[in-house]
């Protein structure tokens, strides 16, 4: 028989519980894969002794988990505490400086430091896993790193927050507001108490920003990433985009534009034939362009204890067989700092719903001010009729700049018949 | 500098071709990936002299393949020939021989002769890439042996045959018949001269044995495959699919039941909000279901020379890495013999389209046939009237044992108001 690898777990929650349940109940199947059995030999959390429906009896005990990741009898250090500085990190820098594999489900850690872990790696010779940090289950770092190695990626985008796309999902199908819709998410578990990092659209851009370095060859910049959460997206415009034939989704987009680099995250309408317009509730799904192989989709759930264990293990069974391939696909001195395509240059088309008081002329106005920001109108439309009180008008445009765009709001938003801040979502031409 | 990695191309059809491009277009690309440069040290086809658009000049030529594959100076052997035996299996068995790594896009040779390559290339220390061989440039052999490492696959499902997919895309868009629709395809080079191994089944089950193979982790077993194809798929039943809300699609299905491995091809119903009821034209799309990720999606481009030399480059870039994994995901001498679940045992719901004679007590003659064999009915209709004409009249069953069904149907057509063998397509169900 093989060596064994011996690896050690860093956090027991959910994730680190699934992870010892498939090393349990697979391990048999995972010896064969490997070519070697896997065997947990250290594990820390912060409690000692809180049943997690798992044995963890054959493993040495660690309180310091940064001293497990120095002091373990492991080849893996698997960290699965989160966040992205404090423990999560010191685990990681440690466990790279005493040579030992990293494996992470950790997408704010590699957002914030990714780069500079990579680096560390290289040096230590150790490789970082983190299939588990972006879209859960869906091996889509392997298909970027390897399946599409042939390719120059010239964009990519997904639906990359489960909580964020069950909100959306939900507010479609009952016609509620967020707000509501929150509050139920939360109270079932899918989205935290404190819900900035996902409905902000943080964790989203989180995991954009790995990929983004992945299918590009460039250093992770999180900081460079437009973000706009969903929370201004309303039971209104979720009506309208149905009546237009689009869905809204919180979409990750990354491309390469004459510019430079565009990474946003932001709610999107996507046509109804679009591959993702159909990937609902806590389901993720990413696109990837490259110039060979065209258009490719990967779609699961991209949360959760069974898929993000799955992640996990999918690592470690590249780390057991020998797999050795840089972080971000091509050595860490060979990452580009690629110039971020100023967001100000972006051209797209726009969904404009604005509340006006209705009155004659009104649609005159609106018209003259677009006019004037140079932006040119595909549809306007007004539903309802309430003479003298706000009602809706919704507006969708052609190609127009991001800066024209926003010269066009201030113009609309200056009249006196504009009752509320104009709601503005991104018509995004999503193709097959 | 790294050693460069050489490599020897066999056949410069298509994707051969495709191949060379890629290498030059995307050669730094690739390096920067392998960390190492990728050379195309010898080549060989049936005509030295004609013009494929793309640089040879710089490799050896062969006009003799295996040859080639014996003494080329290359690292790797790749085969894109094609053919289950004869030039393209020697080049193969030849390259294993000579210690190089191979890398195929053939699906029938893998399908017949898989396993048998699979225990020569470990005895050799050579490894195998067919990404290539099933479903285009999806990396979907890669999510199997390598993503999805971690899980107990159940079953698996998939549009893996374009051609297919694009007759009954066709079909359905424009009312127009099979043989209509296959003219077309042919004349657009989407069908071969000689279709029978697309429209047969033949292909989708060579891929669906490779991919069961990888998934199960049992010999490629081809022969156990239950094939039927799409040539007796009518205009009527792609519109009584429509009406009953189903598309029709050729699946590919792998599945471990308490009577064995199940592995059929054959049209199919799918209900609309299925995964892939919406994969259309010429992609592939492929559902594997997991113990711990549960339901993963891969769609792409099937065929055609880019995606094609996608997946080939990606076997290559793998190779150049150092990355060896065992042909189906564990050691040739671990590949289990599944027994084969006899269809006569499947169990599933069933469309049934009859042409009968107009008139009263058709209906009821039916029903006792079907209540004769323990089949239940769940719905019947018949649309159009015609007294003392033949009408169709179409019915859908609750879940029964195939068996059972046949022998409805032996006592259906045996009804002398029945005047045409009936058209039955199963009815799958596939869950997210």
């Amino acid at each position: 028989m093989n060596r064994p690898l011996k690896i050690a777990v860093a956090g027991l929650g959910t994730v680190g519980a699934g992870l010892l349940r498939l090393l349990s109940d697979n391990g048999g199947l995972v010896e064969r894969r490997c070519g070697r059995p896997v065997v947990v030999s250290a594990v820390s959390a912060r409690d000692h002794g809180r049943d997690r429906g798992v044995d963890t009896g054959a493993a040495q005990w660690f309180d310091d988990a940064v001293a497990m990741a120095r002091e373990a009898d492991a080849d893996v250090v698997v960290e699965l505490i989160g966040g992205s500085d404090g423990i999560a990190r010191s685990v990681c820098e440690t466990a790279i400086a005493a040579g030992r594999h990293v494996v992470t489900a950790n997408k704010a850690l590699l957002a914030h430091h990714g780069t500079a872990l990579a680096v560390a790696a290289e040096a230590a010779n150790v490789t970082i896993g983190y299939e588990a940090a972006v879209a859960g289950g869906i091996p889509v770092v392997k298909a970027l790193r390897e399946g599409l190695a042939g390719n120059r990626v010239g964009s990519l985008y997904g639906i990359l927050n489960g909580t964020c796309n069950y909100i959306l999902t939900q507010m479609r199908e009952t016609g509620r507001e967020f707000d509501d819709v929150l509050a139920e998410a939360q109270r079932l578990g899918y989205a935290e108490a404190d819900p900035g990092f996902d409905v902000d659209g943080i964790d989203a851009a989180h995991k954009l920003s790995i990929l983004t370095s992945v299918a590009f060859g460039c250093e992770v910049n999180f900081a460079e990433v437009h973000v706009e959460g969903i929370r201004h997206v309303s039971a209104q415009d979720i009506r309208f985009a149905d009546e237009l034939g689009y869905r809204i989704k919180l979409l990750a987009i990354a491309r390469l534009t004459g510019y430079g680099l565009e990474q946003r995250v932001h709610p999107c309408m996507v046509a109804l034939d679009s591959p993702i317009a159909h990937v609902d509730g806590v389901f993720n799904a990413i696109v990837a362009q490259g110039d060979f192989v065209g258009s490719t989709v990967y779609e699961g759930r991209g949360a959760g204890a069974g898929p993000t264990a799955s992640a996990v293990a999918a690592d470690i069974v590249d780390i057991a067989r020998g797999t050795r391939i840089p972080t971000f696909a091509v050595p860490a001195a060979a990452l580009q700092r690629l110039p971020t395509a100023p967001m100000d240059r972006h051209v797209g088309a726009y969904y404009i719903r604005l509340m006006v008081v209705d009155r004659p002329g009104v649609f005159a106005d609106v018209a003259a001010a677009l006019r004037d920001a140079k932006v040119s109108m595909e549809a306007i439309l007004q539903r309802t009729r309430s003479p003298g009180e706000p009602v809706p008008v919704v507006m969708t445009t052609h190609d127009a700049r991001e800066s024209a765009m926003r010269e066009a709001l201030r113009r609309i938003q200056a009249l006196d018949t504009v009752t509320e801040t104009p709601a503005v979502i991104r018509i995004e031409p999503l193709a097959r």
